[in-house]
């Protein structure tokens, strides 16, 4: 039967589409990848979702879950086509119960949406990552996102407490618990949490939430050399202060963000943003007077510090505008997510920043090393002329080299944006061991291979030529 | 081959044993359950559980990996004989990385050997249960294991990082990261906690641990009406307090420990134990004072409250001495674990409690409601003459009305002791439609069913007759 006749069978003309302007929309997400899907459909009901699967189960066509499209690794970018399922439209947030600490969802609800609802409650869902404006909770359950605050909050996977979910073969599963401890059968609900859309299709989640704090602190403090920073995180967390938000700037952070928004940022080698929350303003103080000790301790300054909304809006103005400033750092560069967001050990924040920018230079590209410190995530990104075939190549050298001393250094590939395309050549060279274990999971569980195929471990050896790139590139 | 042979030449003559009174140690946990294995080895190394894996994989006979057997359900009880794998000799602590906030331990090493190890550093590994005194953390894994801070500080599951396991066919693998956040491939090893040894064999874990607080205040509050304490359960909870405990005894659990231990508890409905902790007193007294207001609000009457640390443990006494004390409520009558540790929303823990009370009426056991009520969890025993066959019969009633009540009000079958084989019949029934997608990922990596076989989802239908029961029963 024609895909098309078949779709529009389970969820009628208005929510299938083939458009070459809309499937062009839905070929790319914020990576460099890009690839176009057969068609779209907007599920509306689990049932729809059962259908889908059954049928694309059948006809062995492959299918893409698919959030506000906001992931950086290509978790969504239909390598194979086939049909992308916009779950956007199942956005109904079902029950926010208090007295129990849970709430379920839709896995189209957006993150902000759900913070909106829960506040009225005083209560709040914290792992948000930074594209919470669009992105949506079944995105961040499949990439186990995180944000700003995981050092104290944790990521995505610490609030899933259960979900429904469509299986390949078209079987809806309930995992999980509503409470807050289980230890009831496999915990295949956090086996899903972070598998990029591989494992199943997540149409409901059940989420814990939390109080939301009264107090908020957030500080800057300076430091001319970057090791001294490093040494400082490594300090703080050791020390046992329990910070709301460790965040770092180094220095081509500092400068692209002064050049892009005249900001006047100090012009050191590193920025420390940090914050503490709470409901008693004595604990919040202790925590900032104890880091503030710290960073003292090893040569930096605290510039500001302030409980007061508005002084920390501006406190943080920097680092809020660091990411589109990226883009605006060097004429004719782009701002890729390429090697953005591995984890190292706190303690190797400073050494993993430096190597950085060696390798950034020795290969002719721009990287800069900011981010989630104090969770030990480093953000990069590769500014880069993407016309230039040549940089290309480079931005692939560059990306290797890091991963290796990633790797050399106990750290991962992958702290927050997940494997999907981009950085599954590293990924599977670091963990060899883990691939032939995920295979059989998958196997069991998709026989068929129609749940987002071609990602992680059996995603293409080398992402640069995986897919078509999203930039023009001159041959 | 002869078993004993192959396993000689695998761990050495003094490392494996099969005396009948050796057996007969490792035939039980701490659940009604026996069974004997046929021989008993003692590992050292990664390298000989890989070999003996390898091994009974080949052979096809059942291992059982054991810490200290103080589970409730029959987890290591060895339903089909074969090998137990005595992990307790494993038990060195292999790293503590303060700068980095985790220390990596092999399976063996025991909940407080751990936590003394991390004292000094003013660390704390919380999530440990009743019996951290012997618990391994490879059991702990095994089962997800919580305690009494549960409410605060969450169960085993929110504190792996990663681990190294062998597989069925003796493949060894490294699994999740060292890093606070991850998105880096499955979380397998997210998966293998609480998956009751029927998956994989934890040879090392990855933990995070968190600061020591500095301050710990407990309290004591008094109802004259069950209801009362339920309605206040609730109301904490929603009103987003932040207990680090909050422990239920009804009536039966004070007359238990009352005539066991002469404490002299108020003969009343129920007492709730609180308690918070933090960094900072006045933080701490907020918590507290909060919680007492809303106590006043539903009828409750503070009786205690105390930071100091021997006043803390006299108001804990009757707490402490309660699980002892029920087997010594009534002449004749053991303390069976038996439908021993449900989780319910917060909004149903009064109702629950009744519940269980009329079950237990009806079918003419005696059973307590008691527990970590912050986190959901009701403990309770079935006390029964296990002497008589028709208690057995009584008993098994009870635990099925029980736990179908538990079904009906969206709670699960454990929240903390995990399934096994005494929990298996209700959780199945209530479960039906998880048990396939369970059985897919065992026979993906378990293709042979060689680990812990027989348990969970593959569990006999009655654990009435599942294996010989501990007790001797006159017919």
């Amino acid at each position: 039967m024609d895909i098309k006749k078949a779709l529009i069978g389970i969820f009628g003309k208005e929510n299938v589409r083939d458009e070459p302007a809309e499937l062009y929309v839905y070929s790319a997400d914020a990576s460099v990848h890009q690839s176009l899907p057969n068609i779209i459909v907007r599920p509306e009901t689990v049932e729809q979702i059962q259908k889908v699967m059954e049928y694309a189960n059948n006809e062995l066509i492959p299918v893409v879950a698919r959030g506000a499209g906001s992931g950086m690794s290509g978790h969504v970018v239909p390598i194979d086509g086939g049909i992308v399922l916009d779950m956007k439209g199942m956005n109904h947030i079902l029950e926010i119960r208090c007295e129990d600490m849970y709430c379920r969802v839709e896995s189209g609800v957006v993150d902000d949406d759900l913070n909106r609802a829960l506040k009225p409650y005083g209560m709040v869902y914290p792992p948000s990552p930074a594209s919470s404006r669009i992105a949506t909770i079944g995105g961040e359950i499949g990439n186990n996102a995180s944000g700003i605050r995981s050092v104290k909050y944790g990521a995505t996977r610490d609030y899933v407490l259960g979900m429904k979910a469509v299986l390949a073969n078209g079987d809806v599963v309930n995992l999980g618990a509503k409470t807050r401890v289980e230890a009831a059968g496999y915990q295949i609900h956090r086996l899903i949490v972070g598998s990029e859309g591989t494992l199943a299709i997540i149409v409901e989640a059940t989420m814990k939430f939390i109080p939301l704090p009264k107090f908020r602190c957030l500080g800057m403090a300076i430091f001319e050399k970057l090791e001294d920073a490093g040494d400082t995180i490594a300090d703080i967390i050791g020390s046992g202060s329990e910070p709301s938000m460790l965040e770092l700037m180094d220095d081509i952070a500092i400068k692209a963000v002064n050049t892009a928004s005249k900001l006047g940022l100090p012009e050191v080698e590193a920025i420390l943003l940090f914050e503490a929350d709470g409901k008693v303003k004595e604990a919040v103080d202790y925590e900032m007077q104890g880091m503030k000790a710290i960073f003292e301790k090893h040569n930096g300054k605290v510039t500001d510090m302030s409980y007061d909304a508005k002084e920390r809006t501006k406190i943080y103005a920097g680092r809020k505008k660091l990411f589109p400033s990226l883009s605006r750092y060097k004429e004719g560069f782009a701002c890729t997510s390429l090697a953005d967001d591995m984890a190292v050990p706190y303690s190797k924040m400073a050494e993993c920043a430096r190597k950085i920018h060696e390798i950034a230079k020795k290969n002719g590209v721009i990287m800069t090393a900011y981010g989630h410190c104090g969770s030990g995530v480093m953000h990069t990104k590769i500014l880069m002329d993407p016309t230039r075939k040549e940089q290309w190549e480079a931005a692939k050298r560059a990306v290797e080299e890091v991963y290796d001393y990633v790797d050399s250094v106990g750290g991962i590939t992958s702290g927050e944006h997940g494997i999907a395309l981009s950085k599954a050549p590293s990924w599977k060279k670091a963990r060899k061991d883990l691939l032939p274990v995920m295979s059989k999971i998958k196997r069991a569980l998709d026989p068929n291979n129609i749940l987002n195929p071609h990602k992680l471990m059996d995603a293409p050896d080398d992402w640069l030529t995986a897919t078509p790139l999203r930039y023009k590139v001159k041959v």
